[in-house]
Formats: C-alpha cells, structure tokens, sequence
C-alpha cells in the first residue's frame, strides 16, 4: 500500500494543489506542507484544506518529507532542485510536474545526492482556469501523465510515483526525457507559439472605428484563449526545450507555405486536399 | 410590421434553416421554401417543420418568393444568382448569408434585374456540429450580424433585412464589403487557415508506437476543432478572399518570425514582451 508520512509540495496552484487534494482524498499522505513563493497562495491553499501547514522556503519545507513534489513553473526547477537537494531525506523521492523534460531531468539528476530517488513527471491535465481554488481531486482522471525515467531511476520510486498517479485516475506511461520533449514541442508548445503569433499579427489592426478582433467568432478567440497562457510560463518552455520548438516552428512554417503557394496560385485541388488531410484528423481524435 | 408572405431559403443548414426557424418562431413568413442541393437535407428540414414545402431547383424556387435567402457554401453563389436572377419576382428581396462579400457583391448585383434587391448579410454565428437538425430560432441571440449594402443598395429592403436580423436577436452593423473581407481574413480566415496548417505540421509525426497527436492536450485540440470545418467551404472562402487571405498569411508569418528569432536569440524578455502583448488581448474581449 502506498502510503507517506510527510509530503511536501512545492507549487502549490492547479497541479500542484490537485496532487495534493488526491493525496488527501485517497489518504496516501499523514501531513501535507505547501512551499512557494506566493505567500497568499499558500494560505488560501491551506485554508482550503489543499495542505495542511505551510513552510514557505523549499529547502526547510522538504526537511522530513518522504515525497517532495516539485510543481512550479518550469523555469524555477534548477535553482529549487540546487536548494532542496541537499536538504532532502536519505530515500526520499523527489518527482515533478513539469512539461519538459529532456536535459532538465539530466541536470536535476546531476543536483541531488544519492540516496533521493528522482522520478521526472508530466501529468497531461489544465483547466482554462488555473490556480489553487480551482484544484481538485478529479483532475487527473482520465487524463494521461506520463514518466520519463532514465537509467538512474530507483524502480521502486518509479512503481510508487507511478501508483501515486493511478491512483489520481491517471492513465500512465513511461517515454525517453528526450522523446517527451519532442512530442510536448509539438503538440503543445509549438500551439502555443502559434496562438501568441496569430494574436500579436491580428490585435492591432483596426476599422475606421473597431478593432478587428471585436468582430471574432469561433476561430479566432480560440486562439486567444490558447494564448491567455502565463507569459512567464511559456517564455521558459520555448527557452528550455527550444531546439525542439524552433524545430517544429520552421516544419509549421513550411506546411503555412504550402498553403499560401496553392492559394496564391489559385490551386484548388490541392487547398481542398490539404485541409481535408487536416480536418480528418478530428475524427482520429476523441 | 415585417411580413413575408413566401420566403425562399436556398441551402439549408445551420445558418439558412436558423433563419428559417426565426421567421417561423416571430410568424414573419406565411410559407418557407427549401431549396439546395441535398434532397435528404431537404426532407429532413421539412419533417423538423424548419420549412414548408421542398422546390430542389432554386430558379424554380423563387419564383413566388418575395424573400429569398442564399445560404448555400459561397462558392456557389454566382451559379445560384446567374439562374434565379431572371425568375425572381419585381421587388423581391434576395440576402445572403456568406463570410466573403468585397467582389462577390459587385458581380452578384451586375446578374440581378433591376427591380430585384440584394442586401448582402453575414451573420457572425456557427456551432461547431453543423446541418439542419442543429438549426436554432436562438442561435443568432446575442450574435453580430454584418450588412454590407453599395450605393446600389435599396434603402427600403436594406431596413426590411436589417428588422430582420433584429428580429433574431442579433445586433446589426453596416460596413463596407471590402472593409468586411480585410477584417474577416484576418479574424476568421487566417486562423483556420493557420488551424489547417498546424494539424497538417503534427499529424504524421510519431514516436515508436503512437502518433503524437495522441498525447495532445487542450492547445492542440483546439487546432484540430477550427481544422474540422468543412474543406469545400474554406477551399472557396480562401479562393473568394484570396488577396487578403495571402496579405494576413504574410503577416502572420511575420508575426511567427519575430518570436521564432527571439526563441533562437534566447532572448527571454522579448519573448515574454511577446507573449504578454498578445495574453493581455484576451482580458479585452467578453
């Protein structure tokens, strides 16, 4: 039966929060203590009974834990690992929520002492609103997190992060650090660039009276909606997996270009063909 | 009052046979004609009680009609207004319902007699499953309806379709026809045109086993919602507006380029300069 004594979450938003109310609602942990930046944060997360104490420095708040989860933004994992690593119980396990993976699990693995077993995470789940007061245990369910372990990776600590996430009604898989990167750049990253892109090109265009974007329908919020996404987040996902986003921008770009070409040359044959090769992907999808 | 003895919807879907069901829901039609192309779409709009009476061909189906509706896809347009043209009733209104206007509205109004008159319309609404059986009295509440009237215009019909739209809870506004296309390539054209071009980037790629598609989450997905859409329909809008479709994908890129040099620069405050320019968006829109 998995089971911890003290759990220490550092990050406490939707992820993090979300982890934490599973924890709680299947009684996998004794104690939860919430760790991070955002004072306000942690107390209204501890007043909604996501954590139970609050101990706002990372390497005092992983001191006792068992299970540290690490659930920041992506960006503050190599200073909070550099921190906590040495602070970290012998045999504790350290695990995270981050969507890049690659040379960061490399470089997380390089900061801890042996003895803290490291099993680098990605639950595949978000809300179009974030933050704690939206955390809840049923997240996770049905979603898919996936594992990336590498040769270091204690098995043990792999099996008990991997229940931790069955248990959260998660579907979970293992994948190279390196393929999850290339995979996430393009399915989640790259739209991501895309939707900043279209909103940054449209934005400033106005009639004589309006902008442009008041008379947007379907499409276009859309990709506002994408692009409502933390700056700050974004910004260090295209900089720490950026070889695979400026990789997949440019295959983007060339796709963009074999549709301009047929539109400028009024070929339209091969428009209908490309977009319905796009528009029967829908039906792969559930 | 507005009151329409026979009204002709030619084409009807979603948008023709909402329209049909406002006409019946506010009793402004004594009898609705379906015409189009889909002999099962037809039948099946009139045991729905969308329209009264099924005249496939639309020269035969205006003939009685002092309303008459295209709504067929715009590609169809000038073929459907060469042939009723000449059998429209003196007086009779057409109106249309199509996401291109600009040079479609000039050539539709050179094909029509003197004393039949056209009021080009585009409401902006949709759902993303569309036929007759999704057909709503409401689904226009709340909604934008354009007019893009010329000086040939004819004041009295431009009011009688302008009560009308009204009439289905839409909020009607007047804007130049090629004003309307530069702002519709770029808030409805583009990004389905970007949509298409995104899901045709990612969709053969793989790992070992599975397409990386399968592992996409909310961003993604959305590309692959906007990249559902008819390509017959969208083949003929980016034929119809092709000038301002190809200026929007020009920008756009450029747009693409400026973060994809940032990401490449690692230049992290322009990218989140970037980003937050085009998140900010969203907090001005409902």
């Amino acid at each position: 039966m998995l089971h911890f004594k003290n759990v220490t979450i550092i990050g406490v938003g939707l992820i993090g929060g979300s982890l934490a109310r599973v924890l709680k609602a299947k009684k996998l942990a004794d104690e939860i203590t919430g760790a991070g930046r955002g004072r306000e944060t942690l107390e209204r997360a501890r007043e909604l009974g996501v954590i139970d104490r609050i101990v706002p420095g990372p390497a005092q708040a992983v001191k006792d834990a068992d299970l540290v989860v690490l659930a920041p933004p992506v960006g503050a994992f190599e200073r909070i690992a550099r921190s906590i690593g040495p602070k970290m119980k012998h045999g504790a396990i350290l695990t995270d929520v981050g969507s890049v993976k690659g040379k960061l699990v490399t470089l997380i693995e390089g900061l801890l002492p042996s003895g803290v077993h490291y099993v680098p995470g990605h639950p595949i789940a978000g809300k179009e609103t974030s933050g704690v007061s939206e955390a809840s245990a049923t997240l996770f369910r049905g979603a898919k997190c996936i594992l990336t372990p590498t040769h270091k990776t204690d098995g043990n600590a792999l099996a008990a992060v991997k229940t931790l996430w069955q248990s959260a009604g998660a579907h979970v898989l293992e994948m190279e650090p390196d393929m999850h990167d290339r995979v996430f750049a393009a399915v989640s990253h790259l739209p991501h660039v895309a939707a900043y892109a279209m909103v940054c090109a449209v934005a400033e265009l106005k009639t004589d009276s309006e902008d442009y974007i008041t008379f947007s329908g379907g499409g276009f919020r859309d990709f506002t909606r994408i692009a409502a996404g933390s700056p700050e987040m974004w910004r260090d996902i295209c900089l720490m997996n950026r070889k695979n986003v400026l990789e997949m921008i440019d295959r983007y770009q060339f796709s963009l270009n074999m549709i301009k070409r047929a539109i400028r040359s009024e070929d339209a044959g091969k428009i209908e063909k490309l977009f319905r090769s796009a528009s029967d992907v829908r039906k792969g999808l559930s």
